[in-house]
């Protein structure tokens, strides 16, 4: 990825929980890959698990990797995060990371993720589900979690819903 | 409520939205009653709906009440916070709300809500549910989000959670 | 102080270190005296020093102390808190501290008590100061911070600052 | 700047109002030019005046920058924001700023600016200072902030602290 020719990036969020199964975090590896193949940003909370496979694989493509952390050193960012913003509000840093980005990804889930999820739900954010959450009300369930089959599905959906905002 | 020679509060949450109908507005009047009744604090996002109408009850049984407020101003609280936290911070404050909070109430449901409910579950603070959101990942319910039928029943099922934790 | 029958309560602030000398304790121990002399409220960050001390000198008279804490637990609150605000940010909390309080008063001064000085200044909340810093731009002085010999003339134009407002 | 063979980065904080004169202005934009010179990517909050100038001087250069927003939207980071980071925490991301940066050159300075300082100087993130807030406690000056005469003195200083850690 050149930067100096670039007008603008597009900022793709993953959000999954910081243990995973190896399952897991194939499939996050592999949404990461995806997000880098389509010249997009990754943003994530910077940890492990899930935020760890998806910048290693969007690394892995050349990617730019923003991991938005909770804690007060840049050391605790996983190794693949080129762009580490070290906030030092614990877990309020959730609301950012779902904020700075233009659409989510969610994967598995720990209660972490449901919070990034309703975040992006309440702020208008598109969010794609693979394996994650879902929510339902008085017995009606929630349809604005949009269901992905696969990784690159996931991607595709994201990309397709940002292309219809412009 | 007399505070001087009070050692220690409990403090009580009471998460729900800032838009509701007048029947919802009835529940949440009467548990934050309740909630005065037993001698506790009630601890709010300090806005409307939900939040107003639990705290109009609490003040109605004598009882103080916090306001937990996302904006930069005193003036934004209901008239019924006795105790308004200015954090000016935006919907992070949720994270405050819930942590403030030694077990939360949650009645109907925006998206903040949820936020709300899957930071407490995060936190191990427990949360006991009026018509709220119920949650499941892979085709299993979450249990972790205790149902009670009634304002009194909610209440009650807060109050003995935190006795048996001492 | 008696809750039930008060409308509204007066919220002063106390801003100073978490590790002080003997006697900048005991000038903060007397600034918490006199604002619960005054029947107003102490807000402050919760934690040891200035804020422990300035808690012990209201609650020893009688007075509410809101301690807004920096961590994820109320158990970091000192003994002398009455209400904790657990807000889990950090000390991005120091802005939750000011915004929270009608007026403040910085005893003594690390830099985190600087930060909650300017925050004061920049949203217009007064700043009386005793025995803290003093700053100054290009030279020249910015006489913002009103100085204050003892504690009770810190705590009396505090108070009619805010009348002033009214 | 080209992101792919990079391992790491360096990242420099600039801190200043959002309202400068044109001289200021000029100023900052030959700090970000500076600092992108020297393949460092420029950290700052993301809005007007100082930091707008500083963005526009590293852009210029084919720098990286990154802002830091208060509010809730991408939309209200000035135009030479590469990536704009969205936090909703209002002027508590004043802390994120400064923790994110590995030095911080503050410029002019209004009380946001008195707040980065200060956050930094409790980090142990070094300050360089042009033109900016001087602070003393009890009379003694803090020479904890760094003085520059100039934009590449500012920058270089930077840059010879960071080797220093190495």
């Amino acid at each position: 990825m050149e930067l100096s020719g670039k007008d603008t990036f597009t900022f793709i969020g993953v959000i999954g929980g910081s243990e995973v199964s190896p399952e897991i975090a194939r499939l996050a590896e592999e949404v990461g890959r995806e997000i880098a193949r389509r010249d997009a940003v990754l943003v994530c909370g910077g940890m492990g698990g899930v935020m760890e496979a998806a910048c290693r694989g969007a690394s892995d493509a050349g990617g730019l990797t923003i991991g938005i952390l909770p804690g007060d050193s840049r050391r605790t960012a996983n190794p693949y995060v080129k762009i580490p913003i070290v906030t030092g509000i614990g877990y309020a840093r959730n609301v950012a990371v779902v904020k700075t980005s233009q659409a989510v990804i969610a994967i598995d889930g720990s209660y972490g993720t449901l919070t990034e999820i309703a975040y992006a739900l309440q702020s208008g954010i598109p969010v794609i589900g693979l394996g994650t959450w879902s929510i339902s009300i008085s017995g009606r369930t929630d349809y604005n979690i949009i269901i992905a089959k696969n990784p690159a599905e996931a991607v595709d959906k994201a990309m397709k819903l940002l292309e219809n905002q412009r």
